[in-house]
């Protein structure tokens, strides 16, 4: 239940601190962030939760990182259903006191409320295949990264930074292509409450990160060494 | 005494550089370092301070820190008004030495000089209740990764980086619904040289930290696994 | 073979990553990333290849490093020849999944594609004295840092984020004078898609970064403490 | 004698790396890294310089460093004189190499040469009073930071990261002001070449370091805790 509710709380973290600096501060006039912020942003809520509460439940906060883990050999079937319910809720949760905080500003709307999309909902007007793939790449790469950072060889206590880092790398490279998503929890948050295409292309932000996911599994027990 | 004067000046950073960052730097035209820049600097200060007092005084800087920290159970009750007072007159001397600086430019007019404020003096222009949940929501989050990051089965040493580089992510979410407070010392200080509304409005910078501070310390007890 | 697998995804991604991010997100109207966002995004590639392959192939991505390192004494010359081949192929596998997601934007054009240049093709204008003096430069400067931070005296572990960000410094400064090299495989790659002018000037990004690489090889060995 | 060209390269690499990264990227059009790229380079030639020649040398790089920590008791007299006179020559040598490449853009006109100054010559038009508050605090602070990163009893091995960043944090403050020195070896190499106002002004850009930093030494020694 600790675990549980860790993983809410901070994927709750995750899309109130990532998808919260893209709607509120991104585009502010003159002295925005820009997708640069929103990347740091992203990134620094794994950074931040990793060393908060990686020793309660490992720091998931993303259903295909807790399958590709699962994969990998990392982690317990048992436990994965459990974990992706709780990171949906806290997505959820995060994106509802964002939701709260936007509309109490006189005349905002809501538009695409950081949602993930291809084709005409592209930032950068991607087609659904260049979306495709960067989302299976993407999240490939990003779990390499895991599972190597936090191999028992690698450096001890340095794989929150690399991790969350990595996470701030991927939005540099593809936010002008879908978003960024990487996450299916974060795209499903966004998706319930922009509503209408987000939710149409919704499949594509569960399916490509996951057979990314599956793959790096895979992959990283093939280059894995022996632990130490 | 050794902690208070640590205190002092670890909070005269703070504010001298995370307010100092925004008054003279943040609009500087074409060059200037936007609110991501301002972010960053208000998460060094912590950052910074972190390695170099945080073994004297454990380098809260902060009211809402200390509480939070007292309610967690990592704090003793009879420090609290000692380590309040040391940060808000190092806020004070921080604002000073700031509004020496500004003040050696002509033409130099204090306008809010990096206070924090809701609606009107919202930089965005959210309402009071949008400000209230930001205020408690980022605050309860900063000592969630405060209390875990310290955590005697955290990573050790990497406590400074999470916090620090979680108050930059906290800035770069609520710097255009607040100005970011998450510090009574630090809006305290800012609103004694603005004046005005400054003054009028900081009830709510002292209220809505210590509301997110003291429910993170009940909420962490609860999700904290044993001590190692 | 776990090694050369290793080199080739960890080269793979700091091509994606970093030419990448200088494709698709540096120029997005309003909201780009710049100069600053693609240095950070290459340095990101090394800070999170080095914690996630560092003990599985040292993470060396770039025949430079390879180089620098065997005449520093910390590469096994049996290895260089493998190591090159893996890079420069990794390099060009990431070059290829960059265009095809890059051309999934209709009007698409290749130009440059991050490829690196001097004179009409610096970015800035520069000469191709400047270009030469800057590849020497910064690539011995990077193999200063690599054989520095990896040294047995030197603080455990913070060898990956040292040299990472080395390599984000190193855009910082030198975008505007080559595009930034100081890696062979990373020009090949790119030189391959652009053709025509990038493949003229491609020799200076191979025989700049190696004379600094082993430049700074020999001067390591006259400055290094004995081994721990 | 390794010891001193470890101190030669290294401030050759802050000479080169921070006033590199304002004279040839700062205001690049529309891509341009601006003050918090300039900041973030600054920072990172100490960072990456920490963990490659902190274990041969130190790793002070500025005068204003070598005084306030033999004041502070950490440095050996006998060395200080050494070291001030190689980070003044491997300044000059940074200040060479840079106006190598920038001289290779056709057009170029070597202006401030990121030179530092106050009232006509700082960037933002601040006074001589401001100037010289900014530039002892500032260096005050950056002492604090080293003297207590590197104390015994702090986190090992976080002491380069927490400076350097540091370094970082004092630049996205005091740009405007005085184009941020806190080191006289860094203000000598640019005033060198820029010459004119620069040279008149320099004496405050050694004065103001070198008081700041005594102080610094002072203070820190009243409220550093026993060695562990």
């Amino acid at each position: 239940m600790k675990k549980l509710i860790s993983e809410f709380i901070g994927t709750l973290w995750l899309v109130l601190g990532g998808c919260g600096s893209a709607v509120l501060a991104a585009a502010y006039p003159e002295l925005g962030i820009g997708f640069a912020g929103v990347a740091l942003a992203f990134g620094l809520t794994v950074v931040t939760m990793a060393y908060a509460i990686g020793h309660i439940s490992g720091c998931h906060l993303n259903p295909a990182v807790s399958i590709g883990l699962w994969v990998g050999g990392r982690f317990d079937k048992k436990e994965l259903l459990p974990y992706i319910v709780a990171q949906v809720l806290g997505g959820i949760a995060g994106a509802g006191i964002l939701y709260l905080i936007a509309t109490g500003k006189s005349g905002f709307e809501i538009g695409g409320f950081a949602a993930n999309g291809y084709e005409d909902h592209s930032p950068g007007g991607y087609s659904m295949l260049a979306a495709l793939v960067t989302e299976i790449v993407m999240t490939f790469m990003f779990l390499i990264i895991i599972l190597g950072a936090t191999h028992s060889k690698a450096p001890k206590g340095f794989a929150g930074l690399a991790i969350g880092l990595g996470l701030t790398l991927i939005h540099l490279i593809s936010i002008p292509v879908t978003n960024t998503s990487v996450n299916p929890a974060r795209s499903t948050s966004q998706a319930l409450f922009a509503g209408g295409w987000a939710i149409e292309q919704l499949w594509l932000f569960w399916v490509a990160p996951i057979i990314g996911a599956i793959f790096a599994g895979l992959v990283y027990k093939f280059i894995s060494p022996e632990e130490a």
